[in-house]
């Protein structure tokens, strides 16, 4: 899937969210629990509920590793459901992996090949040789950890750099546009920075962004579109916890439908707003 | 096991040596296909013949991850021999983790609640409240990415911050000290970068260190302890592919003994040479 294809289905689904599979065994209604594997169990509820309200499905990889092998069996049988189910859905590891370069190509072997993820997310701090094995497959992508929406975030991200002045997380963003392009290689920016997607726009206007922390972490849908969004669009949004969550009982897939509508139907407001649909 | 258990086991088995069983499928010998958990049975011999060697095996999870949940029970298994048969070996999750606080929380569940692993590697890139998820339980450690072996540690880890002329890489270290102790702290510094560890040294004088890229990946254990060994040792050094691929025949695991033997022989000259043995 490019960027084009991608827009394409922002487009048709009037929607550019992503949900985060952040699936917690602890949280998961009893009803689940009674399945052979109760996380996918839960997955697949909210999926068949909200597929056609999302372009992307994004498991948060620690929530199934918690579970050990267990919960690996539960995580592939989720994407492997994505996959043969809803072949228009991006569907991204959340791992923040990376490594050095015989490493990360193990890490690529376990989304790429071993499950068929299109996307990864990855952290930038050992450089270039720990990220090119993941832009290595054709049509699939990396996510680079560029400003993350958590209080840590400022701790070393926006650390200044003697003589150019530019923060890390900007010198990440302009060194890793030479080793991908726009149709493999998207950042992750956090919405609880939104005013600084002005300033990252000015270094990648085209690349798409990948933003969290809309909802439970307190960043505003409307902040991230007014100085994130480009000309096809450019934002895949996630909500987690909002969405999943938002009902505990047995009837937990239809309310979290009914909180992906509100999303949906908000960015389909923004969307026409911005003359993209 | 905190840093003075440590540095008594490294005194009895005059070795500050750590065995990455970075044990990839491809490259295991046949006879260990046949088993039902081949990685876990190439494991199981290389740390049957080296255990007496070592001070710690390091798995380096990238490489049972690439056979998905398959991988994981290998990985499971793997780490319950360790902590059941030598429960003096200091076990290394190098899974290089690291997110927002509630995830992180999940990947500590994965190493030190599923799984009994004593460490875990950690990048900083996140900040604080991604790494003191790991911190929280007792007697665990984490073993946080400072300067890194590979050729891609130059593009961020060294840059300077304004004003202060600090490198990314000693911030990471006087920041986090904070976070942490010696105790329960260590800090991953390549060995083909040995003439920073007299730097590092000056920020942090007591703390471990674990240092990949001895061997294979041309680092000299000579150069590694005159700038970076301390009154307690403070040194572990990893080595992996040298030793665990130095055969590929039936006698691997024979081999294997050899030439961590012949590791453990040089480090013990070393202690010797440092009076701490």
């Amino acid at each position: 899937m490019d960027s084009k294809q991608l827009f394409e289905n922002i487009k048709r689904k009037k929607s550019f969210l992503c949900i985060g599979l952040d699936t917690d065994i602890t949280k998961v209604p009893r009803i689940v629990l009674e399945a052979e594997y109760p996380l996918f169990e839960f997955n697949k509820k909210i999926i068949d509920a909200t597929a056609d309200l999302t372009v992307a499905y994004k498991p948060n990889i620690a929530f199934y590793e918690s579970l050990g092998a267990a919960g690996w069996i539960n995580l592939e049988l989720t994407a492997n459901y994505i996959r043969e189910n809803h072949p228009d859905i991006f569907l991204i590891a959340d791992a923040k992996r990376g490594d050095i370069g015989n490493t990360s190509k193990m890490y690529a072997k376990a989304f790429y090949e071993k499950n068929d993820f299109h996307s990864i997310t990855v952290s930038p701090y050992m450089g270039e040789d720990s990220v090119t094995p993941f832009l290595s497959y054709p049509d699939k992508w990396v996510i680079l950890l560029a400003l993350t929406s958590n209080t840590g975030a400022s701790d070393f991200q926006m650390m200044k750099e003697e003589g150019t002045n530019k923060r890390l997380f900007e010198k990440v963003i302009e060194n890793s546009t030479k080793w991908g392009n726009v149709n493999n290689l998207m950042y992750v920016v956090g919405a609880t920075k939104a005013e600084m997607l002005a300033d990252i726009r000015k270094i990648i206007p085209k690349h798409f962004l990948l933003i969290p922390g809309v909802g439970a972490q307190g960043g505003s849908l409307e902040e991230v579109v007014k100085y994130g969004m480009n000309k096809q669009c450019g934002l895949i949004v996630n909500s987690s916890r909002a969405i999943i969550y938002a009902d505990c009982t047995d009837r937990f897939a239809f309310v979290a439908r009914e909180q992906a509508f509100l999303i949906q139907q908000e960015m389909q407001g923004l969307l026409k707003k911005h003359k993209l649909i």
